[in-house]
């Protein structure tokens, strides 16, 4: 045993206040809990994720349809976007109180049970923790510890090296004015997300990814759909590195590997995320790694017993939904640890917000013929249904896998408007295990409303 | 017996080829078939219904779109509104080529046991018609018959009698040139789907209503709500009547009940459709009405065994997703005479694309507790999910109604944007008989995406 003088026991310590900060509620209220923050309440998700690029992204999707109103015979000019209001409408109007909101509810009297500490928090024995408040340093204990510390920006070493200023989602969407240019570095959702974004809103975006595919986890023909999007809406330099990158007052330089020399005047970085768990001393409190998160069994415990671990920093999904999930799931486990509920990691849905817009569930057609599933494929264009007419779509399409031999949803993928809304109704499908063919004959779809796209598909599906 | 000479004898005769242009397929190759239709292949909803009026609607939406980017901080200039091309875009590219092939289609060497008859038909004894073919007059008789002569639009005396000159959806569409203002007379979906797409294209709408609701036999806060909404987007005169009604070269001028007097250079008559039944000496072959409605059995039949029905002239539903389910149901039943089914009049969606659009399926909450339901009812609101704070939306909901002792939902009304989309998952869970609190918790929800409502609105049924 360590003989760490410990300056405070409590029945339950949670580090990171995202979806840690969920787990509180009234079953709670007799116990003695510590909160561990260090940045604002509420996460990534709320403050540099999920919610402010979708506000950023709607606002850009209102910017793309007055560009591109010409298709529907509409003329019109965009005359300006005013940046700073947009920043403070999604920040300081919306955004920022409710995170202070939500630190000052845990550090009020409304939660009596609850201490919040908001130093960076180590281990330093096994359910004991090095943080602090304030100006002082404190050492806590926990009988049952809920860690759900999240991840950060991987920065390439090409860019640390380099000794440029860069951006990352954590700061982007606070730039005080909208750049002229932008390099983006990246292929994955935050990149895309972001391009699109920047660019709509009227930002000269060059985008560089290492892979030529953008997506590349994707289903193929989402992958490749996205991949040509986006070359024909900026410049993409693809299956490329960066040789060279230098700074001056107007911005960043780079030479590329193809021999490319491209300018932004701004940097933005987004080649994924790395978990927190190595950041934590997680060896003092003997709790494993696997890969570059922690490892946590089938119930969301970790290696240490009475240490739970959530979110980013150790679920295989960097999805929000899904740490909410694996929270609720942990609040039960540590509240009925006679009856443990697994993690729910079955039919997880995804949302790309670009332009087309993105929506999946399941496996894609590669991964269900791995598997050796009997697969039945069917491609819905958006096009060839009355409201696809309406949308003047072209291009856009869902693409559904069902099992052949039991007449089940295994993959649902789709690239184009409401593509998030639309896919919602497949979760649905799959998650209650509906045959796809009564998903489409024993339901009425409106005519002539988008979800025929999904009923077109269904009905296409052969067996 | 009729001793009518008969220029033709066919094993089935359709009329009418909006829906009922759907019956034959390969199973009927070996039966002669007469297909009469006096006017457009693809009936109303192809030619002058639901299809051309989503296309301009999306236009507008496009156009309400640019008007209000300012919510968005967007500064935007509509400069145009090219309604010709519109027009152009809609029918001659789009709609005209396919009701001209489909017509082509039934005439030509590719269904060489159908005849198609271009003269009005009415009957002129038990399952004979009179119709006719270019200049020749015809009459035809059928062992089987298949009424499917839909609905055309009501105009009331008060129009008729004041001789000016009116425009439905019929012809509004293919205005030569936009107007600058419209009277638009009517208060339910067609007459608010035309205003509102009219409004927010440009012009000058005058919306009179004979009710002060509009909409108003759908749930009183969706009536609610859009009434608001529409007195907010274009002037209204609300329950009241007109009682003069003048016409010279700018337009018409009327003077209404409330004493106000209005002008549009063009007036669009939408309140309400009749059922063709009348048109037809439906009593020369023994087939009944009921109402303005063909009289038909839970089957289809009408009172002349033989005779079918469906879509607008019988249905108690003028929508094109029950006329083609009515359609495939009597396609079966006369293909299956000892198996017969029932016509699908459970859980059946509409959506109005109103600004904000509508979605609904199932029983008002007045309904449901007329019926003595023991309902649980939840209104959540756009403004209150993440994504609704992207739209930056106040005003718009999603209400269900669900029955506490089962568990089952029994209603869903949604005002605001995609819900023609939003409401296709709450038709999947009524017409799968999925229990609301599984419906929410059992599968998972993309963060931060609209479904968000959707869910929230589930998670708010209390028990």
């Amino acid at each position: 045993m360590t003989n760490i003088r410990v300056d405070k026991h409590y029945d339950l310590i949670i580090i990171g206040a995202g979806s840690g900060n969920s787990i509180p509620g009234p079953e709670f209220d007799d116990k003695s809990i510590a909160i561990i923050e260090k940045g604002k309440f509420g996460g990534t998700c709320l403050n540099v994720g999920c919610i402010p690029t979708k506000m950023f992204v709607y606002t850009s999707e209102v910017a793309e349809t007055i560009r591109t109103s010409g298709k529907y015979n509409i003329s019109a000019q965009l005359t300006d976007v005013a940046w700073s209001e947009i920043v403070k409408r999604v920040f300081s109007d919306r955004i920022d109180p409710i995170a202070a909101g939500g630190e000052a509810y845990r550090r009020g009297p409304e939660t009596p049970n609850i201490d919040v500490y908001d130093h960076h928090a180590v281990f330093v024995g096994p359910k004991i923790l090095s943080t602090g408040q304030g100006a002082e340093k404190r050492i806590i204990s926990g009988d049952i510890i809920v860690i759900a510390t999240g991840s950060r920006p991987a920065i390439p070493e090409v860019i640390t090296k380099s000794g440029i200023t860069y951006y990352t989602n954590e700061n982007i969407m606070r730039l005080p004015k909208l750049p002229k240019s932008m390099i983006v570095m990246g292929g994955s959702f935050i990149a895309l997300e972001m391009s699109h974004m920047f660019k709509a809103l009227g930002v000269d975006v060059t985008l560089v990814n290492r892979s030529n595919r953008l997506l590349k986890r994707f289903d193929t023909d989402i992958s490749d759909r996205i991949t040509r999007a986006t070359s024909e809406a900026m410049t993409t330099h693809l299956g490329v590195t960066f040789t060279d990158l230098t700074e001056d007052e107007s911005g960043i330089t780079a030479t590329l590997s193809n021999g490319s020399t491209i300018h932004g005047e701004v940097m933005l970085i987004a080649t994924g995320r790395i978990p927190n768990g190595d950041l934590m001393d997680l060896d003092k409190a003997g709790i494993d790694m696997v890969g570059d998160r922690i490892k946590v069994n089938k119930y969301g415990e970790t290696t240490a017993p009475g240490v739970w671990a959530l979110g980013d920093v150790s679920s295989p999904y960097q999805l929000k939904h899904v740490a909410n999930a694996e929270m609720r799931t942990i609040r039960h486990n540590i509240l009925h640890p006679d009856e443990l509920r697994e993690l729910p990691h079955e039919n997880v849905p995804a949302a790309v917000f670009t332009h087309p817009q993105i929506g999946v569930v399941g496996l894609t057609e590669k991964e269900a013929r791995d598997q050796g599933i009997n697969v039945t494929v069917k491609v819905q264009k958006y096009g060839d249904v009355a409201y696809g007419w309406a949308m003047n779509d072209t291009e856009n399409f869902a693409k559904l896998i069902a099992d052949k031999d039991t007449g089940k949803l295994v993959g649902a993928h789709i690239i184009g408007p409401q593509a998030a809304t639309l896919v919602q109704q497949l979760v649905t499908i799959m998650s209650f295990g509906l045959d796809v063919r009564a998903a489409a004959r024993d339901q009425y779809w409106i005519h002539p409303a988008l979800p025929e796209l999904i009923e077109n598909a269904l009905l296409g599906l052969e067996f």
